[in-house]
Order: C-alpha cells, then sequence, then structure tokens
C-alpha cells in the first residue's frame, strides 16, 4: 500500500487518493463529482447556496453516475441560517442515497450537528484560522479543511487569513494533541502532485482542491471563465469585497472572495467603501460583462493555483495524474 | 549523500542544510549568522536599511566567529539607492573576507548588479511575485528566493501578494523553462523540518527562515519582545502598513509589513489612511511603548509561522534539529 492509499483520509472514506473535490458552488455539479468519485477521490456536490432544485438535480446525478459510491455535498453554513431545504432534503434520503459526506463552510456548524449526526454522514468543517477549530469539534467534525487564502473563492480576509503552509501544521499540531481522532485536510493553492504531497508532509491526511477541479470539463463553470483564467497565472488573482458587492452576495465579516483580478477589480479594488455605497453603476457593468461573457467584467472564480493549471482534462484523468504525480514527488 | 546534502543549494554554497539564514535588518548579526554558518546554514546578516556602522561591525563579527565560512550579507534595496556605502564597504574587503553571497530585495537590484558581479559573490534576489522574476535575472541573480505573504518583516501587500505554497512551484515551472541553472529557495511561513521538507516537494532547493531564527539565543530582537511573540500563535500576526508608519520608515508600495497584531495595530488596522494623514498621537503612544518594552504598543516582528514556535534555542542546535525533522519529513 503507497502513502497515498495508507492515508487516513483514504482509509476511513475508501479512496484510492487522499483527495476531496471541494464543493464549490455552481461549479462542482453531478458529474464533476461523480467523475471524481469514480477515479477514487470524494466528490463533494457543491450545494452552494441551499438551492434546492439545484441541489435535488446535481446530486441525484452523482449518486447515479457514481453508483452512491464516495459522493457527498456541501454547503455555505450562514447561508443555511435562511434557508436549510437542501440540506434538510439530503438528510431525510433513504440511507443508501444519503452523502457520505457533509461538509460545512463559513459560519457556526454547531446548530446543524444533531441533524447531521443523525444521518449517520461524517461532517467536514473548513476553517481560516485556528481558533475556528474548538468550535468545529464542538459541531462534531471528524475532518477539518484547513483553508489558506490563496484558495479559490471565499475565505478569509487579508488581515484575518492564515496561509495553507503555515495552518496545516500548526492545525495538525494542535490536533495531535486534542483531538487526534479527528482528520486534517489541507485547502488553497493545491493544484498538482507535488502541492498534494507537501500537505502530507506538513502533517496533513489529504488535501481539498477547487481551483484544479473547477479547470476541468465536467466543471459547470463557464467555458469562457475557464477559457480566461487558463492564460493567467497565480499573480492574476486577488481578493476583496469587489464581486460580492458587485453580485449582491451579503456575505458577512470576515469573509471576503478570491478571483482573477480583471480590468472590473482593478478599478474598485482600491475604493471598496465607495462600491458598497454606491454600486449601481458598477454593477450594470458587471452584468452586462456576465451577459456577453466578457471576463474583463464578469468573474471567474479561481485561486491563486491557477498559475499551475495550463489545461482543461477530464476529472477522472487528473484524479490519476494527481496521484502519479504525488506518488513521484513522495520519492514512492 | 542525505537528499539535504544533494539539494543544488547546499552543494553550490557547501552547506550541510539548504537553508539560509534571512539577513534580518537589526535582528540577523554576527553572532546568529556565524551560529548557523558553522552549524551548516548559509549565514546572512542583516545589513538591512544599509547603516555603515552596524555593518562593519556586525559583518566583522560573523567573520571572526565562523572562521569566513558561509556568510553573507542582506540589503533592502530600494534603501541603497539612497546610501549603498555599506554594500560599497562589504564588496571592497579582501577577497578572502568578501561574503559568500549578497541578497538584494524590495526594489530593483539590477543598478547594483555590476558592483556585485565584479565583487565575486552570488547574488541572492528576493521576490513576491513570478512577474518580478524577469529583473532579477537581468541582475544576475544565480538565487531566488520566492518570498510568500505569511513571511514576517516586509513583503507584497495584501492584494498584490502570493503564497509560499503556490510561488515556490509556479516560479520553480518558470524557472525549470527560462533559467534551469538559477536557484530557487522559499520563504515564508517555514519554521520546522516539515516546512523545509515541503519546500523541497514543491520544487524549491532550499529554504529561508526569518521568523524561527529571530527567536533565538544570537538574534539581536529585544528579549521581551521573543517572549512576547512565544506566547503567540499564527493567527495572531497581521500585514499591514501600521508600524511602517509609526516607525516612520517611508516603505514605497506596493510592500508593507508582518508583525503582531497587537492593541495598538488593531486600534489603527481599519483606518489606515487617518494614521497617514495624523500619525503624531499614535507615534507617541508607540514610541512609550518602544520605551517601556511594552509589546501591545510596541512591534515584535514574526510571520505567521511564529505559531510552529515554542523555544528560544541555540540557533546552532536549531539548524540540526531542523535537519533532522526535515529528514524524518523526506522519510530518510
Ligand atoms: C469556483 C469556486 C467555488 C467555491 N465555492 C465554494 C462553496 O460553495 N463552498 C465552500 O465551502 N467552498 C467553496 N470554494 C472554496 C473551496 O472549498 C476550497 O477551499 C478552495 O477551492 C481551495 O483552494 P484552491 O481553489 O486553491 O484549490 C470555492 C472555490 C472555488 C474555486
Ligand atoms: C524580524 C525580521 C526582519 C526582516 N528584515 C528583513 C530585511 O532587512 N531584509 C530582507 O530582505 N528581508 C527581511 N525580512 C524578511 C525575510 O527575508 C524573509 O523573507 C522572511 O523572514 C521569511 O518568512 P518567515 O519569517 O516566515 O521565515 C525580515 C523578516 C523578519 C522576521
Amino acid at each position: 500500500m503507497t502513502q497515498l492509499e495508507a492515508s487516513r483520509f483514504s482509509k476511513q472514506f475508501s479512496l484510492v487518493t487522499p483527495i476531496a473535490l471541494a464543493p464549490m458552488a455552481l461549479a462542482s455539479g453531478g458529474a464533476l463529482a461523480a467523475a471524481c468519485a469514480r477515479a477514487g477521490a470524494l466528490g463533494l456536490v457543491g450545494g452552494g447556496y441551499g438551492d434546492l432544485d439545484w441541489t435535488q438535480r446535481e446530486y441525484r446525478l452523482a449518486l447515479q453516475a457514481a453508483a452512491s459510491q464516495r459522493i457527498g455535498i456541501g454547503f455555505i453554513t450562514w447561508k443555511l441560517d435562511e434557508d436549510a431545504s437542501a440540506l434538510d432534503w439530503v438528510l431525510d434520503l433513504p440511507a443508501e442515497e444519503r452523502p457520505r459526506a457533509v461538509m460545512l463552510s463559513f459560519g457556526d456548524a454547531r446548530r446543524y450537528a444533531a441533524r447531521i449526526a443523525a444521518s449517520g454522514a461524517p461532517l467536514i468543517c473548513q476553517i481560516q484560522r485556528l481558533e475556528q477549530a474548538k468550535q468545529a469539534l464542538e459541531a462534531g467534525a471528524q475532518v477539518l479543511v484547513a483553508q489558506g487564502a490563496e484558495a479559490g473563492g471565499h475565505g478569509m480576509n487579508g488581515l484575518d487569513g492564515r496561509s495553507t503552509l503555515t495552518l496545516v501544521p500548526e492545525l495538525a499540531d494542535w490536533l495531535a494533541s486534542k483531538a487526534p481522532e479527528t482528520l486534517l485536510l489541507a485547502a488553497g493553492g493545491i493544484a498538482d502532485g507535488r502541492g498534494l504531497a507537501a500537505a502530507l508532509t506538513l502533517g496533513a491526511d489529504g488535501a481539498l482542491l477547487g481551483t484544479r477541479f473547477w479547470a476541468t470539463q465536467e466543471s459547470l463553470a463557464p467555458l469562457g471563465a475557464k477559457q480566461a483564467a487558463l492564460t493567467a497565472g497565480g499573480d492574476g488573482t486577488a481578493r476583496s469585497a469587489v464581486f460580492d458587492i458587485l453580485r449582491r452576495k451579503h456575505w458577512p465579516t470576515p469573509y471576503d472572495f478570491r478571483a482573477l483580478r480583471n480590468d472590473l477589480h482593478r478599478s474598485w479594488e482600491g475604493r471598496v467603501d465607495a462600491l458598497r455605497a454606491a454600486p449601481e453603476a458598477a454593477r450594470a457593468s458587471y452584468d452586462a460583462g456576465v451577459q456577453a461573457g466578457d471576463y474583463s467584467r464578469a468573474h471567474a472564480t479561481v485561486g491563486e493555483a491557477i498559475g499551475l493549471v495550463h489545461d482543461l482534462p477530464e476529472a477522472g484523468a487528473l484524479v490519476k495524474r494527481l496521484h502519479a504525480q504525488a506518488q513521484a514527488a513522495l520519492g514512492g
């Protein structure tokens, strides 16, 4: 058995490769989750903001295509506080159709602990700072995802954010003394086998990847966004509240959003307060950009790891490639 | 020969362990640099802002204590543009006393390229974004240091900053195709053998460590600052312009500064423009804090990696510990 198969994450979730597909809202649909699952990774459907129709359709698709194996789902916690019907739906499915894991991010997971535990699904909590670990354990998390600020999508803002490279070993040490049975995944900045191998070396049991899977055939992200992102390097993303304001998403502090730093972002990133106070004109430009598939105005949600992404492979082949690369990097 | 001794950085600089002491202004004095050098790492004296007296004293101390072996020096590039007398002094020493490496960070190294090349010292350039690599190669850099925003001290600000975890492999790939003979060190967030091993796994030839060596016996940082930092975790630092304004340092954009996020920092971090416009009262409080050794107001310069630091060892013993830990993490 290789180091990858021997990881605690692989063993507990019956994986070949200790990788989870990040539950990316609107990108991690059923086809992507199923492709990851079939290739031996954990496929988390992107329940995101908890849209019931979308969740039902994509989750069923994943179950069918992966024969119920290695399929889970993730939600944005603070949004569940407004409407948890999609979570309730998935937890109330017949036992054999229930998720193999439920992941919650960005908020207090404790109020959903009892329902999730009752369903039998292991809880995965994504956190951004060490100080959030205690609350996640109180919610019954069996897996913590340590998400660094280099990650694509939402994460902790500039002043509060941690990097994956420091958060993972510090949290590994903390868990070793407080909750040694809890698993740890690294997230943020990992897009090839070197990154996966580094995550294991730092003390993680595996890694959760968003950006890398966003840029696959099966990802539901618009093709124009994927093509725009492929021309960018890691220097070309930034983290701010700009796109959340433009998209009318009311994200609570201290979270903001990393995406390609396009022209519209650049024109507002230095005056976020002004944008918040009078967003109308910028929103019109943004909406027109989305309409036209113009990624100098519309957002493309990727993290710094986009600099390591140079193709749009099928997700299953990608999982196998990541496995082989990590194996080589680990000297196996 | 182990993987650590076989690294290109170890070989080219006659090191036992592929680690460089960061040239930390006012912390990396002669005793610290010499202790690192004697233990088998590259000891870079912190020439910092280029104070001639300080540089002469500490560099001579390092040479004596390390018998001229593995001693180099680093300077802040934009400050040399105002006064390069300390650089000129060190380059004009008799050949056997000249630095084994000169490191330049934060500015355009090209105008110093000819002088440094003439002295025979290899040039090390620290960069924060991939787009800076070309200029560093034009300056004749034989080693690039990829510094992530998790680093202690100065680095790239929140919008522009990269993380070590993504910058290192992306730059490794870039160098492999453009300048394969150029070495690469990872900096920012590395404070134990897991981090060093991860850096090598990501494609670096070694690592440059600041925060970890700042917290040693030989470091010239105030003991009170070291003790204050030891009680902090990685959640407890932040990057901003606050302390540069308080210290009357006129750093150019896009650089700012990571240090412990103390009470005085918290009270200004949300209104940096106001602080810049009227800094007097806050400066008085800061100055009083420095005077009193009160680190709720004075700054303690550490990065996120402080969460991995739990002691104040002698630097030589620390190098050996890092070596053993990295060896174990690499499975050797
Ligand atoms: C397009 C995209 C959408 C995302 N949506 C979500 C989400 O709905 N819920 C969530 O927990 N995380 C979301 N994330 C963050 C991921 O869970 C993960 O932390 C991140 O992708 C890891 O960093 P990486 O992008 O560098 O791999 C998203 C990330 C991306 C790139
Ligand atoms: C106390 C302190 C002072 C520093 N001073 C300098 C400096 O004068 N010149 C420089 O190039 N880098 C300086 N740095 C940055 C280091 O070169 C290096 O990038 C950083 O320490 C690496 O991150 P780490 O602190 O997580 O190890 C300093 C860092 C610290 C912690």
